[in-house]
């Protein structure tokens, strides 16, 4: 362990607790200050970039729910009512939709940042999700909000999605990245869709079998989506700028999968922030190492999970730069046997 | 289901998003909307009441601390440096510290609040841990605090403890409420202690055999400690006044044993806040038939759970009553085949 790394850990266990009785929070404290290179890590100006696309595949009837939901839900966003929207109001998280491929003409005045690439991805049964000039455009997107908002004074950084249809995407990068056996990636993402789960996974295999991508960004562009092309930018962008990266379900995580493919030290940024009801994210954790801030069967997407957990990863932050050491406060401390 | 509750479902069910997509939150929000039997329910002065005693069987050697730590760490909260101190103070919850059986005498002036009974619990290998007389004490000053705290317009309420070697009687009631074999009960508390653990079974075990219960309350005056009998009443007084009832980790719910099987509707009001990472505790929820809100390895003690979790509950009721239905956000809505 490195010298700074040594002092985080002493400042952690001088605190008047037992040794390691803050489970999590420690850990999450250690990573925070580490990131940061300071011993009073602060999170600042939290911010949840939401990507919102269609997707081709949608054609196939592997959702239970139209592609027109896509755009109804982006303008529910906005005006303050979807999930996302009425939890990042709670924690103060700074929220933009933007748009890189919906398959709808929003109105200018919308409050949808409008980067549209595309009017949603490519029928994977019939072509590759995204052409490659597709799939860097959209990474690209994802990385200049990301600065924009660095610029602006935030550190703390979490992604959502809007995308009718997306979790066959995040399935076929899930099953790609980890090579798990397809029927064990697959799930009924927003509920089951009217031809059955068994259609969806017959679809995905017949996708799944179509390409055989010799790298990451290649797996990206075939099986993706633009939306988890601009998360996965936003990513790589955000841990290039060492921001702390906050994993929300089984959608964005698809995006971390690529992203640490491509970036093999990425996870020493990212907290992730809950395990998803849909069954096959916890294959996903499993693949990005980490444990969830929560599991309480959320599975809503949009992003959802960053700021419900966000106080949580507030508390470790607390205990490290607020809680009285056993010298600060005169109590006996056990584990050195010092007399206070 | 009655009609009230039917039109509590309806609502969540109303919302933009897949049913049930919120996973436990949804029924969080349903619980609280029920006990407050309002569709928009809210949560009032959040108050956290921590009662602190010492416990005779300190003596025999089952803690890793010396019985002087349970005043030092008294002082420690009320000036703000421990765990509870910080995470009542990031979540905006009262915090009253009661002594109700410190081997100490505090000064008058310090931030403590005074309703000593005894110094201490006796010692269970040699006499019950309370006489009967001083259960019923505690019990009534647990009741008295939630009362004022009600009066002063709370709704909701946690329960903190302080107390060294207060795992031994919460192992006991554990094992005498549930039946499972003690050697499943026994863990290691803030720490493994000079004499290891089969130390701790084995005195345990002696104790466990010395006393035959008839009642709940006589396992509570037999097994329990000051300050478990306090929030046991504090519980009970709770429930009566009908507040949503923050469960913290293996102490307090050690009292919640003992409440639930005086007042079988008792977990009608109660969220359990998390899983603590003293082994023994996944039985207690099992007992109390309750997921916790947070599965994150801490075991601080002090109710510190309670504020931890606190901002997740609170995330129930933001959705409840603040996301859009689909007919305000004219959303496609799928599940009910309407249009918008």
């Amino acid at each position: 362990m490195e010298d700074f790394e040594k002092k985080i850990k002493r400042k952690i266990d001088s605190k008047t607790k037992p040794i390691g009785a803050l489970g999590l929070l420690e850990e999450w404290a250690f990573k925070i200050a580490k990131i940061q290179k300071t011993l009073t890590p602060e999170l600042k100006k939290p911010t949840l970039l939401l990507f919102a696309a269609d997707h081709g595949i949608e054609a196939e009837g592997v959702s239970c729910c139209p592609r027109a939901i896509t755009w109804q839900q982006c303008l529910n966003m906005v005006k303050g009512g979807c999930g996302i929207s009425v939890f990042c109001k709670q924690h103060h998280f700074s929220l933009s939709v933007i748009d890189v491929g919906v398959d709808y003409d929003f109105p200018n005045n919308s409050g949808i940042i409008s980067e549209k690439i595309a009017y949603g991805s490519h029928n994977m049964l019939k072509q590759p999700a995204m052409t490659s000039d597709e799939c860097k455009k959209a990474m690209k997107v994802g990385a200049k909000y990301v600065r924009k908002s660095f610029l602006e004074g935030c550190n703390v950084i979490g992604f959502g999605e809007m995308g009718i249809a997306n979790t066959s995407p995040a399935t076929l990068l899930l099953h790609y990245f980890t090579k798990r056996d397809l029927r064990d990636c697959v799930g009924v993402g927003a509920g089951v869709m009217p031809k059955g789960l068994d259609h969806k996974y017959h679809i995905l295999k017949l996708v799944s079998e179509l390409y055989h991508p010799s790298c990451p960004l290649e797996a990206l562009q075939n099986f993706g989506g633009l939306e988890i092309a601009a998360i996965t930018g936003a990513i790589l962008e955000a841990k290039r700028l060492n921001m702390l990266i906050l994993a929300d379900g089984f959608i964005a995580s698809s995006a971390f999968l690529v992203a640490k493919a491509i970036e093999p030290d990425l996870m020493d940024n990212v907290i992730c922030c809950h395990l998803s009801a849909e069954g096959a994210h916890r294959f996903m954790l499993e693949a990005l190492g980490q444990k969830p801030v929560l599991d309480i069967g959320l599975r809503l997407g949009e992003g959802t999970g960053v700021p419900i957990a966000y106080p949580v990863i507030e508390s470790a932050l607390i205990f490290l730069n607020n809680m009285a050491t056993f010298d600060e406060a005169k109590v006996f401390d056990v584990q050195n046997n010092r007399q206070p």
